[in-house]
């Protein structure tokens, strides 16, 4: 940022004192003005088996298939976040399951969290950000063109844990794309 | 806030179009300045049976004992934050264990993330936010004045779950204080 969003004075960044970080500081009010990293909150929404993908309308990665997901608005919880991005990107009210991944993507300052989720219907009703949503069965996940890997590696996980009969919260990192 | 940090024209607070809530937005360079929850991180660090806790020098609830826990940092990894803020806290350098904790506490707009984590030595060298750290006996637990409810609800899944032999990760959210 170049101004101070609480005085509208020029922005300096140096390291206050006490601290051990560059910060965007104010010298005229005195603010200091952290950035900390976002929360991505999302769903695994399965009904008959199928698993349901939205494929977006806007960028990043426009015209890709991704799990329902933004991110975390204020005074909300995670879950009832993982729930709205559910019901604007697709249309479908999911009973929420189970936390499932945890995954750090800190080379863009992000988390995603994505929650297990049961659909009663197979109705989808796609919202302005995404193109189309339909439930894919596992054999026909459109892996060349998914969004993002926290997505891939969501659906990865939960495959294989579909065969072992056994779901638990998986917490891991992803590095830079190469 | 109440100036625009990338223009220092005046904040209007209003709906931006296609959006579906108010936001701080620069009506003269069309910046939207979004809000995010914050994510606090730590750890529950272990040695010889014994949890490591902190008397907080700091507001708020100075001289309250709390997991080692703070703010994630920009490009940090939760896990990395969790280490680094146990390294400052109580100059304790531990292994990281599995993720056990994520707590919504959506009234103050964070998500608390906590760590088991093992030290191999009882060691400790306070940081400037402590006023002291030591190894507490889970009988010895300073009940009354721990610092916050996702620390006391942490501590108590912990030891239910050393009486059960079996840890999992667990997610909840904390109400408004009554
Ligand atoms: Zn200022
Ligand atoms: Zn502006």
């Amino acid at each position: 940022s170049q101004y101070c969003s609480q005085c509208a004075a020029p922005i300096t960044r140096r390291i206050p004192p006490g601290d051990n970080r560059v910060r965007d500081l104010c010298e005229s009010c005195g603010a200091v003005h952290y950035q900390n990293p976002r929360t991505v909150v999302g769903t695994l929404p399965v009904w008959n088996n199928k698993i349901l993908l939205c494929l977006r309308a806007i960028e990043p990665r426009a015209r890709t298939w991704t799990l329902p997901a933004g991110f975390m608005e204020l005074a909300e919880t995670t879950g009832e976040g993982a729930l709205r991005e559910t019901r604007e990107e697709a249309g479908v009210e999911v009973e929420l399951g189970s936390l499932y991944t945890v995954i750090d993507v800190p080379h863009v300052d992000q988390i995603h969290v994505y929650f297990l989720a049961h659909a009663n219907t197979g109705d989808v009703d796609p919202g302005p950000e995404s193109l189309d949503a339909r439930y894919y069965d596992i054999s026909e996940i459109p892996w060349d063109n998914l969004s993002f890997r926290s997505v891939s590696s969501t659906l990865r996980h939960y495959i294989s844990d579909v065969e072992k009969g056994h779901f638990e919260t998986r917490y891991y990192s992803l590095p830079p794309a190469r």
